[in-house]
């Protein structure tokens, strides 16, 4: 890898993508975009991102694609930031894309996402990224940071590496908090307790939020009995997760104005959801392990028909 | 009691009060009507009844009363009707038209729903019925009988009477096949068994069908589990149901078209649904035994949310 400023493609530009791509970019690294809805918007004039934290800015890519077919090789990253659903063959967004040198990074929500790319591109760098943030498109190439914004990343599936720690570098420079992990599987876990809780029960009853979710002490012992269903899951799996994370998480969300999960704002738009990278995997892992997740299983089987009942 | 036909006031006549009331009348009984909502039309006019099964006919009562204060009393027995939700005061309805002679018929939904009014009644014969029927309202005093319109009948906590049967063979005469059970008790067990576990799972992701819930064979497998915890909480309770009814309701309810519960069609019109009484009441009977049914818990959790979210 060169020491000058990186190149970098952004698969999968969206909100998520545009943001932390942004960041890159005003570090001085080479960032072009794959976005295919809101391609047009984007080739003519970036994005326009709106945040509470860093102002209004705009953000012009390097290049702008609306395919990876034309967006050729040649990248020292390639960050895959499109959902994780069946709809989205992720190997056939990668593999047009990839050089022998070129480094992955799993920009995208879900537990054991990794594994089926690991496999796919054995000979590659696979780095994977949490995001902790809250932004959304709000029209074409129009981009709205609400809160957060920082970034967990490390090298799968273990260990971090100095594309890892480069990568940390820009993103701290740029005004992202982005720490480094030596165990992403763990981090991943750690996100998964809240988000295998509350993304798919916020699908049922039309749609509920936070506030909704956690309206009563039993609703809050119920949410509970979940998350300890998660810890049970990681704990068989080999990533012990501190118990007293959840009431901590519980307490947070208590604590925030009560907002709607992705997977909510998915279902409203009749977008398709991340059901199975986000409890899917969870509840697959409980079942190979031999876990008793019945509370699981049942948000599992519930938003499964949920989803089915849409399609 | 008298031998001549009996005297009948049902509180909360609307479809199924309303129903059973003509089944009663077309045999001679007198019978009268509470009925808040669409009083003036009944007043009026009676209902009229659209059926399938029985064509289309008018019952007028004998008289009808906005209000159980207006009702007085001397009735032979008195039906409630209404649904069951904390909104409504059963025993507030009842006080008002109870003589020491009369026979209190509860023809409501959901399990452990007697133990309230016989607490409150003690002195009274109390029968309790189980209507398996599909009638709605379609307007003001207009009823539309769709399929079905059978009852099982008993005299609570156990065993049956006189006046059971007498209610029996008058609904038996008119056309509604009603059978008398020694154990009601097991009976709403038995009805709980599908009730518990479609109508709430009816009202999440907006409202699913019977056929959007049996989708799936994992969905299927999910419902089978479901109603395995039923099976288990009712034998705790001692009562011991046929397992092989899980599989048989099942196919059954698969082969029919496609057709909302009745919590799904209360959820619908923003109605109160009938949780505790349908669901809730299981619930509790599981705590108090000891018995583990997580995945009631979990809907009977999700249920609340929903309710709250809406109230």
């Amino acid at each position: 890898m060169p020491n000058a400023s990186p190149s970098v493609l952004i698969v999968g530009a969206g909100a998520v993508g545009a943001f932390f791509g942004a960041a890159l970019a005003r570090q001085g690294a080479t960032v072009s975009v794959v976005c295919r809805s809101d391609y047009a918007a984007v080739k003519q004039a970036g994005y326009e991102i709106e945040s509470g934290l860093l102002g209004a800015h705009r953000f012009v890519p390097s290049a702008t694609f609306p395919d990876v077919a034309e967006a050729g090789r040649g990248y020292d990253y390639v960050v895959l930031a499109t959902k994780v659903v069946d709809s989205i063959s992720r190997t056939e967004l990668l593999a047009p894309v990839l050089d022998d040198r070129t480094i992955i990074v799993l920009l995208q929500n879900g537990l054991d996402i990794e594994s089926e790319i690991a496999a796919a591109f054995p000979n590659h760098e696979l780095l994977s990224a949490i995001a902790f943030i809250a932004v959304s498109r709000t029209g074409p190439g129009k981009v709205l940071h609400q809160s957060e914004g920082s970034l967990v990343i490390g090298r799968f599936p273990s260990g971090t590496s100095t594309a890892a720690e480069r990568l940390a570098a820009l993103f701290e420079a740029s005004g992202v908090p982005c720490r480094i992990t030596t165990d992403i599987v763990k981090a991943r876990w750690q996100k998964a307790l809240w988000n295998a809780t509350f993304n798919p029960i916020s699908i049922m009853g039309g749609v509920l939020d936070t506030a909704e979710i956690l309206r009563s002490p039993e609703s809050v012992q119920f949410v509970r009995d979940v998350m300890t269903e998660v810890v049970n899951t990681a704990r068989a799996a080999g990533h012990t997760l501190d118990e007293a994370l959840i009431d901590k998480l519980i307490a947070a969300t208590v604590a925030m104005p009560p907002y709607k999960t992705s997977m909510a704002l998915d279902y409203e738009h009749r977008r398709p959801m991340e059901i199975e990278a986000i409890l899917g995997n969870v509840v697959r892992t409980a079942r190979r392990a031999g876990v008793h997740v019945p509370r699981l299983e049942t948000i599992y089987a519930i938003a499964k028909m949920i989803e089915q009942a849409r399609a």
